[in-house]
């Protein structure tokens, strides 16, 4: 069981035709198969797998107990997403279980694989939902009603899946239980590239959040309406899509992106009546919000002079994370020293980092793309990377 | 049979919940029972009905032949789209029918009321695809491998409602039997609105439309990748949308419009790979090809700033249209000189008026607006049409 050949035995779940790459959400059909999959092949090395009541997979090595060390990461992806974002830490961790068992390790302390449910909120848009409904930093009733893009919301999705949804939220028994957190995950950007190491340690996370811009105009034929008389919502989204550029520009290394946006009712002859769009802001430091005030500001001036109206709404946003620094010396110390890395990407070692001491590795991605068919491990480093997670596992095992 | 009572029966087939008003696209199943309906209705007049070769229907009373008289329109939709536009048409055609029944009148001369399939391009993205593909003005292979946003062509879907796909295309020998086409459809903008009349008579349809812009960048991580890195194609989009309106300011009376723009993949936390935008250009006179050259100049540029393609399509065209003077002056003078009115919205109509004598006639809208579920004719105005409608097929028909 390598890292490379479990990775090699869900290469075909969830490919999407149209985007390329995996799309692969929340308690649909690829991620359905992807939880069997890990259930099957955590039960093979003798673990104990139970789902939390957020829907989260925990594989115990042994009895449940206090001050566990856990690892694993989530299996779900973007829409068109990469291979290894998510199921690398997960396929890791699974190696590096079979690894110890083999030369006959035992761990001293409770011990578990986690796998944590929508981390992308690529289907619900709220990111770490999982990880977030664990540790009580979303309210269990939002999240029951965030719905999908076809409307479906998370109760029902959740509920159809078999998971008891009235009991969603805060878990601070489960919670209790963790001791430490260690995530394995592909570099997602061009941090590791030129650095002559397949390994790094995570120090930071830069603040990051996500907020909705719904303008709304009025619907009409786009032949027949003389320019004078519309009010056209894609006129100030497309405006404010080039002030998210311009406004993160002024800020040294703030990224802020628009990945999607839908207008309604989306008919080539027909304008449109409102135009969603979703800001993903991440400045390093305290002034993501500002920035996305600014944002704001230029999205309403532009919403007005159409005779729009504008909405905004913040979906998620999580402050800067630094991670335990105990750990991370730790790591560092163990594996010779590699790298340490910030990160623009946001994971649930993060979220759970307000809780408890976590820290994570990144396995080194060529490419440096991420989010997308082209992200990219070489088997070398992924296998390292196995081999560097089961090492210092052992050790914090022991 | 009233024409606001056939409406009625046809006022929940295709409701669009999330859009609002209705969605029927060709094939789809509210469409087809659209089909289903209509067909009853003519048989219950004692109309033969048959489905030509291109998924058009012809209902006719009395027997096919040369020199017939035409009327009819469509039953599909915008997404999201009114009641009115498209059934009005084929409703009144239905009422007026009945109504010279009622009062003995046998048509002079062979008479069918028609169906046209597609006239929105709502699935397969090309407008009048029905009528056009009659005419031999699409190329049936080209129309076969149209596409809807599932991947499906129109080949498939035909197929699976049941028509013999290779035999689509010009068909002559149907085209050759009609000797003129009137279409009554609800007006689309705002120009019946103080004038008094509930009907006005077409003269000209403005030349028109449909181009995609297909920009392409690099998928990336929304939180991982720099600006500096970034090659973003949702930038250029944005660009392009805002070129649209400015372009079009700079002709008197021109239309253009964005209402349709989807990013690929479309996460939130994700840079699109691709961005594919459709432009609806209409400009009086010969200028709306130069209008998207000069579009498609900065469209270019925006896209060569951010290091992305650009690739344009033309997925229609078609010139101005001015309808059968003839024509135009008998239905003047038996309406007791209604309106005349230009329109900037494609019909069946305009496209046929290359090949045979056509006319239209339009029913006053008091929203303006049109594609939108606020779309609205009152009952009264909706009678007049339709006998307005009675009273000039009559007299064509003698």
């Amino acid at each position: 069981m390598t890292a490379s050949g479990l990775l090699g035995e869900i290469a075909d779940v969830g490919r999407d035709a149209r985007r390329g790459g995996y799309s692969r959400h929340a308690f649909d059909s690829p991620e359905h198969d992807l939880r069997t999959w890990f259930v099957e092949r955590a039960q093979q090395l003798g673990l104990d797998v139970e789902t939390d009541r957020n829907g989260n997979l925990w594989a115990w090595w042994g009895a449940p107990g206090p001050d566990a060390l856990v690892t694993g990461s989530h299996l779900d992806s973007v829409p068109g997403g990469g291979a290894f974002d998510g199921p690398l830490g997960v396929v890791s961790a699974l190696a590096a279980v079979e690894a110890l068992q083999v030369k006959g390790f035992r761990p001293g302390r409770p011990f578990a694989v986690v796998v944590f449910a929508e981390e992308e909120g690529g289907r619900f848009g709220v990111p770490c939902l999982g990880s977030r409904l664990l540790t009580g930093t979303i309210d269990a009733g939002r999240a029951r009603g965030l719905r999908d893009p076809d409307g479906v919301t998370f109760a029902e999705a959740a509920a159809k899946a078999g998971l008891d949804v009235e009991r969603a939220g805060a878990d601070p028994e489960r919670l209790g239980l963790i001791g430490q957190f260690l995530e394995l995950h592909v570099e997602q950007g061009r941090g590791l590239i030129d650095l002559g190491s397949p390994v790094a340690v995570g120090n930071t996370v830069i603040a990051h959040g996500r907020w909705r811009f719904s303008f709304a105009g009025q619907g009409n034929h786009a032949g027949a309406t003389l320019l004078a008389d519309r009010v056209d919502p894609m006129l100030p989204a497309a405006e404010t899509v080039l002030a998210v550029r311009r406004q993160a520009r002024t800020r040294p290394d703030a990224r802020a992106t628009v990945g999607r946006l839908v207008p309604t009712p989306g008919g080539t002859n027909v304008i449109a009546s409102t135009v969603d769009l979703w800001l993903d802001a991440r400045v390093p430091g305290t002034s993501t919000p500002e920035l996305v005030e600014e944002i704001t500001r230029a999205a309403r001036q532009a919403a007005e002079e159409e005779g729009c109206t504008l909405a905004v709404t913040r979906e998620s946003y999580s402050d800067d994370v630094v991670f335990d620094e105990a750990l991370r010396r730790s790591l560092g110390e163990w594996l010779g020293s590699p790298p340490e890395l910030p990160t623009g990407a946001g994971h649930d070692a993060a979220i759970l980092a307000g809780f408890v001491p976590c820290g994570m590795l990144y396995v080194r991605n060529p490419t440096g793309i991420s989010h997308a068919p082209e992200e990219f491990a070489e088997v070398d480093d992924v296998e390292a990377g196995a081999r560097a997670l089961a090492d210092v596992l052992e050790r914090l095992a022991k």
